[in-house]
């Protein structure tokens, strides 16, 4: 498929797609601001080499991987910029895409063709390149988001290159891909986040993690996750997301009402439709699996 | 130890404690409203013989676990009065205690001396006897919230029991249960129904939950819970839960405002001081198993 692959950021997801890219390509260089994490990712051979330098590390490459955090994207591409190569494909795994795309727009004039926005959705609060896992993308989905500007054969590739790892790729408009993740990932991640701060204060009082069971670990396990990494999304996709605090907000001050009103009946219906959501949801990732 | 145990409600506790505290008892009696599951608890052998009224099958017991959902416990008691002796031992499993205890002045005049009342903290989204484990409790924490005239002779079986089942018996105030409670297991459940219920409406337009990952599944694993059970619990524990709803929705709100006005320091500070929140819930979590 292509020669060389350069990966900017060698975290989780990036030192996870260069893991299992290795066949695809002759070599892989890994971009990171972090040394100590480059040298790590050199030592664990999921890189060839490691370089500080994006501009360096993009120079010679046939396929750029950008897995920074969202934040970190627009200055990233004003560094590639004088080196950006008609002959490369280029392409990011970042959580927002409406973002992303802005970004480049603001420092290309328009998205480079070349460019072909994507979102792996394999998330894990775990972080660093010492948990990449070349098994991560297995029978997940990776969205892209293309334009009607993107070139063909960069979109191509990067189905091909996803596929490669096991994942399955779909497409979709970069503002419903916004929509959908703030929905099923980035409300979830700030409630999450509120109850255990929210709680954490309560422990300090009256320890009361002590008596907490399995549903409150795996309700709170997101809440594990890089504070730095959900700062940028919440900045990233802020519209999407304060509709539904909003709405969440609606529908729980609903549910309280019921407690109030010991409106049986109400809350019974309330908890009943919440399962069957979860039911199908359930079926549907037996199928995605499947 | 006792010679006849009569579990009233053979459901995931009721059926998982009986497996696991053969040794224990000559006979296992099993009662149940429900005369299939009863059919199938004696069917798998998690009991000895099914009974379909409580008071005959308390009767003749010397402990008697009851294990039906905290709702139906005040007309269980009146159904038990008739038959109340003082040579045997009741507990109970409910998720809230002030209730109960409640429940019990109002049948009995005051909470019976051989009556402990308590809480397992073993949940799972699982239920009835086919879900029943031996093994649920191993580990866990049992709350016992025993009050100034409880009989410390049935109060030492009630903890003999459990810590036969393999938990770790504790003792607390019931108003103090109810309030961790609250906090550790009730406010997580009403949010993740909450969501999993507006999220469920998204979908049928949308298609979302196509897209939602490992992070949604387990934040939503508790909506998959129980609708009946968890109508009688928020209706037991009203006032501790409307509190902490309250309290919630103003965390919810503080952050939205800083996501909208972008305020990037505070953000980052709230994320940073929920994680450190999970993880120390993590460490005692781990201690707690050690």
């Amino acid at each position: 498929m292509s020669r060389r692959l350069c990966v900017i950021g060698v975290g989780l997801i990036g030192g996870s797609a260069a893991r299992r890219a290795r066949g695809l390509f002759g070599e892989i260089i890994g971009v990171d601001a972090d040394s100590d994490n480059l040298e790590q990712a050199e030592a664990l051979g999921v890189i060839d080499r490691g370089c500080d330098h994006p501009e360096q590390g993009a120079e010679t490459a046939d396929f750029v991987l950008i897995a920074t955090p969202v934040g970190a994207i627009e200055p990233l591409f004003r560094g590639l910029q004088p080196v950006w190569r008609s002959d490369c494909v280029y392409t990011d795994v970042g959580s927002t895409k409406g973002n992303v795309i802005e970004a480049a727009r603001r420092v290309f004039g328009k998205v480079p063709g070349n460019f072909i926005p994507g979102h792996p959705i394999a998330g894990a609060e775990r972080s660093g390149v010492e948990a990449a896992d070349s098994g991560l993308f297995e029978g997940k989905r990776v969205i892209l988001t293309p334009l009607p500007d993107s070139a063909p054969e960069a979109l191509a590739r990067v189905e091909e290159f996803w596929t490669y790892l096991g994942a399955k790729v779909e497409q979709m408009e970069a503002g419903r891909h916004d929509e959908v993740l703030a929905a099923t990932s980035h409300l979830p991640h700030v409630l999450a986040f509120t109850l255990a701060r929210m709680l954490g204060r309560k422990d300090e009082q009256a320890e009361i993690f002590r008596y907490a069971a399995g549903g409150f670990r795996d309700f709170t396990r997101i809440a594990s996750s890089d504070p730095r990494m959900w700062l940028d999304i919440c900045r990233a996709n802020r519209e999407p997301l304060l509709q539904l605090l909003g709405e969440y907000e609606t529908a729980l001050r609903e549910v309280a009402a019921l407690i109030r009103s010991d409106d049986a009946g109400r809350l019974y219906a309330c908890f009943s439709e919440a399962r069957s959501a979860r039911e199908k949801f359930l079926q549907l990732t037996e199928n995605n699996h499947a």
